[in-house]
């Protein structure tokens, strides 16, 4: 029989940084960004470049060393909310109340570095910034945007985006919670799934079926509010440090006051959506950024056979293919942040920009993870971790599938996203 | 600012499988079994069948309810070491001794209906069994044969194959840790990484470099030696509940009835390695089996535009594309086997089907992954555990780069694992 | 100006197997079969195993030095149709009528055989045995029979197979032709396009819709007759060799007694078409074999930077790659061949084994052109022309995607194949 | 026995686009360009533009009816030469010697607007501007720039680059063809193999070892030069149109007035190479261009199944996949211009975009190809030539796997091209 006893207690663990130096980051220093190849910075006005620096300098100080163990955890670092606050880039692309007011590149920017570090706080802030905050500046009352945007815009207040249900994933807009209209305001009733930040979230961008036009409304919904009950998504293997969750709304009542009045049906939210999925699109870059900075660290460092594992010519084709794709995401990612600037942007080019680049991000952190052999199911060496979390970033926002259909039925002017009605 | 006393206490937690039972396996029922498309069954002997069918069961419904907990917290469920020692298959081919003399084919059936479920006690199985004891059983002395191999295969002891080392993954033939001879017996210094089941292991089969021959022997040593220290590595994304280890022997004493007599050098380890090869195979055939299982059940139930997921053409290519892999891999695995079991076995046909099985097994539970959309980064719906284990199977026991590379060298005549000395 | 004078006759070409015989294959010597890594042929009866010997060299023989000529002029070696037959393999599974009454192994292995050296003779035969033989013995009288099948399987007459219209490709279950009683017989109208053969063929099956049951019948209609106008596709990029042609029925009269009794439905063809998909798995299944035979020797042959480009990492990656891919082919094209033998295929496990092995043969092709650089574009090497002929062959007798959603049907229930009403 | 006699003759062959006018391209019109949809054209200057309008206004009308026949007997269309000569873009981006002068971008939009109708005529004047003039522009002396440049500028004269040796393609730096010190001259002997547009051209720049520094030097051979022996390559599947050739040279006498004094060592050729790189990646954006823009044509009219083949989500997330990497080869493309125009762009940022921009295009013929299924073998529906013609693309000016690993020198520092010495 098993001796239990013979397991070693983990206070006399080996201390990986010490014994195993060879095989650990160097101390506190995340690897060095060295993935623009094709000088991509000279695409970046001035500013553009500096806020660029101002969030890597924070992301690789800051986040780098602290974030595995949350990862590990599946805890969120609180107090990284009031740091990531003043960095002066939260409301994104929004002018006035408080907010920025960055050009699409500039936020990208940012959100890049953050992804390029951890994705959950790339995500973490998206979601307040591009979905939440956006929604409110598009489709919101005057009082609404300075009521809720100043405080929000600084992080003192963190948001929420509450649209997709355990039922309606990809066909979110077939939603089934529901607002009845009452007396002086509204009651919702229904089930959410997966928004972010829920569990600790002040605000809640609600989306429910007005009954009366059956379309969908919006609503702000303050956490704490009677009826409204909130459970953490367990168990997760992908952007562990985002806190999904479960909503349950029962009889949650809204006042008049807290009404989107913009938001009066499906097609009013699409905007904010194809912003969104620009930046998911970026998040991804992000990722596969990080994910070949740690992998030309690892292969010049790590030899095997005699030589340093970037010697072998299995290894540098890897290597080029992920820099290759990083070249073309990023020029792309920078394409569709200009049509979002300077034209009005499609919700099929954004859809094909975000199912594109995903794909290659994809495929880019698989190639890291398989170039870190072992040592790349560590998240101690940072591919593990981003190779895991690219999987959400791949599904979220619209999977490659729906993004692909929305671009294609653009395209072609037919819509195949539903299936035979010979079923 | 955020106020975390907002955050709701886990013990609201909203229970799933009431709230949202349609997002749920149903109550403890893991999947089907589904995949057998070309009726591979009728490949099998009548007891490679039912071995086959017992495996299933027992991991359908002692593994498959529990094994996301011990995922989630990394943690090894030790109280099934004694049933899985009693299912009668630990020891796998070897002969005698307590152990039950199953044709390959027969151990592959339980090593992939084990990675089916839970590709972690699979592997933990596979070391057991494919390396630790085949070492002994094929290296040893007819005494080390009778003292270790009966307690062994009934697991009341769990053994450990050291081989792996810090600096030395995919060269492990050139590894550092030496065996200096002394009076009665051998003296080990050295490091090892990954070695499965070191935290709580009885026996480790070491292998280190005779420093008198420069050659690489083989050493039993006991858990709880003096010199053998041993922690666990931590943050994991793959294989959570294999508890794998760094290990450090300082000055760990040996005595002379301890050495394995038949290792004298790296090559009289190859066809230990060349039968764990072909069950590390079978262990991501049957990753890629659950995987499918999950994703049929989860797509004829899973609802979106009004139509169950597996009625779009793009999810049905998809599961063709999974199930055609299946097939291939199953008779591709099935004909190693009969290579194994009839004719010498190459190392280089095990490595080609360790690399191209595992390439393929890999593709299928991304696309497994793919499908699931949100819920498959939850491991309850299983398919995000099991895409994170492939993984490690992925670039274990030789990765994907290393075994295609030992293959094409038995095939050319011309050896390029090492590059090039101009370097 | 350009002075076209300058150009030289073609009559001082240099003889390349004169000056570069570095370059070309070994004078008359098709490259020898190396791709049996797992010995399949193990799983083979003797007799089939004989009968592969006597195919193969037939075709290294008589054909490998004589098709590139072919291929490059776009006609059919006719010369090559007495010898064929007399190999003795034609009419193929059928019994009796002087048909051999092989396994589906057996004429696997003849087919692959052709295909190693040539997609284009294996076709030819593919589509007298296993479609318009087949279809007859299926479907047809045993005055028919008696009639038809013995000159046949001598290939002293020539047959088609004319079911595909210019319209009807994938759907050729709609086909447009008719056939309107008359008295003493039938008259057909309509068009066909792609039937191979046609433009030297005696004996042509036609399937036309009868107007009174709007059912698929099928037809004999012999070369010559009045209202059957025949003209060859020209330009074609792929199986240059085989005789495609667009064919026009206006009035072809056909008597009673050649109307095929047995077939009086779609539904009727579905098992000569099962047939027909698992021996187009095994043409491709010959491709990636001559193209892995090709690239062997080349690679090992050919030098560049000092060393044979079989000494390459990334080289030897492709290779194994190939290999791998065949040997899974192999197996899985062998289990096909079981199942139809041995138990009722369904027309899903034939359409699953046509879509995989042609897939996976098509990349293997892919990596074959792609190692031979610029060689890899002329046909004297081989594996250009095997590469043109794989995309028929992957399009052919159901495209990848009908025949994976012929599978998946099967699979889930559910027909995904026609699109939306809602268009 | 077959009878030959009733193979129709040709001149009976239907007229496809009579009798099946839905197969085939509305009467010579080329697909109209549909691919830039993240508007490209922005990116562009005025003068660009238009530049790249006229000469895709020449392709579609002059060269798409033609071509087919062309690539089917594999000859020039040598009356095409006086009509490019007159559209001004020859010489590319030389300035001064009555070249125009262009910037890269605008060079790239002539050689991808030839490329999207029919890559070998694109390949022939990449050969003429980029490597042959370009040569002459950057290492020839004042005398020989003026002598030649004008003439060949206007194609008065066709002139071949002559690198690439039977023995010596990847590894063209260590090519074998000598050049002897002679009073007056230099005599040349060796043999050279693919230089394109041999069996016509004026003018050769040839390169050869210098005998007394074992250098490389450059120099100019004239066609009909005594022991200047020439043969067309026959039997290629790809850019049939293209005329490349074996030339032997066997005493050839060059005056010292036609050694280009600026080419000295192979070093000197580089800036050229990675010229011809670029614009070779763009030669494979055009082909990709030209795929789509013929396959969505032919999704949108032919029907299967009831409904135009656009409308099932199989073919719509191909076209999406297509036109994604078009995007992204375009900005990517647009990116190695400006790296070029603006800063000294690397060799081995000259090879990634050319490796993985071929990559990209390589999977977008290869999905097209599908996409058109019987009709995507048969040239008169392009997609089929193009298909073919993009896998010289792919291997020439540097295989795929070449220019991946000079990137990945200049990434790691480390070379692997060179094989082990332990061979």
């Amino acid at each position: 029989m098993v001796k239990h006893s013979e397991l070693r207690p983990s206070s006399l663990a080996l201390d990986l940084s010490v014994d195993c130096p060879q095989l650990t980051p160097a101390a506190s220093a995340f690897p060095a960004a060295v993935s623009d190849y094709y000088q991509f910075d000279e695409l970046l006005a001035t500013e553009e470049k500096k806020l660029r620096i101002k969030i890597r300098q924070f992301m690789e100080k800051e986040v780098a060393p602290i974030i595995p163990k949350y990862w590990e955890t599946a805890e969120f670092p609180y107090h990284l909310i009031p740091k990531l606050g003043s960095l002066g880039f939260t409301g994104g692309i929004i002018k006035g109340y408080g907010c920025p007011g960055l050009s699409a590149t500039a936020y990208a920017m940012c959100i890049s570095e953050m992804a390029r570090v951890d994705a959950s706080i790339a995500s973490f802030c998206l979601v307040q910034s591009c979905l939440a905050m956006l929604s409110i500046a598009q489709l919101g009352s005057e009082a609404q945007k300075k009521k809720y945007l100043p405080s929000l815009s600084k992080m003192h207040k963190v948001c929420v985006y509450a649209l997709t249900e355990p039922d309606h994933g990809s066909d979110a807009s077939t939603l089934s919670t529901i607002a009845d209209k009452v007396p002086g305001g509204w009651v919702l009733n229904g089930q959410k799934r997966w928004p972010a930040n829920s569990s600790f979230a002040d605000v809640f961008v609600v989306l429910a079926r007005n009954t009366s036009t059956n379309q969908i409304n919006g609503f702000i919904v303050h956490g704490g509010s009677p009826g409204l009950k909130i459970s953490k998504i367990e168990n997760k293997m992908s952007l562990r440090v985002v806190q999904n969750c479960n909503i349950q709304l029962d009889n949650v009542f809204v006042p008049d006051d807290d009404r989107l009045p913009g938001a009066n049906s499906f097609q009013d939210l699409v905007d904010a959506l194809s912003v969104a999925r620009i930046m998911v699109a970026w998040v991804s870059i992000g990722i596969a950024m990080g994910v070949y900075d740690a992998c030309l660290r690892y292969l010049l460092e790590r030899k095997q056979f005699g030589a340093p594992l970037a010697a072998f010519q299995l290894n540098q084709e890897k290597l080029v293919r992920m820099l290759g794709n990083i070249q073309a995401m990023s020029v792309l990612g920078w394409r569709l942040c200009k049509l979002h600037d300077t034209i009005k942007i499609t919700s099929g080019q954004a859809s094909l920009g975000k199912a594109w680049i995903t794909k290659q991000a994809r495929e880019t952190a698989a190639i890291g993870r398989e170039l870190l052999g072992g040592n790349g199911i560590v998240t101690d060496f940072h591919v593990g971790k981003a190779f895991c979390d690219m999987e959400s970033v791949y599904s979220y926002e619209g999977s490659y599938d729906v993004n692909a259909l929305i671009a294609a039925r653009e395209i072609t002017g037919i819509s195949s996203i539903r299936p035979s009605s010979r079923l």
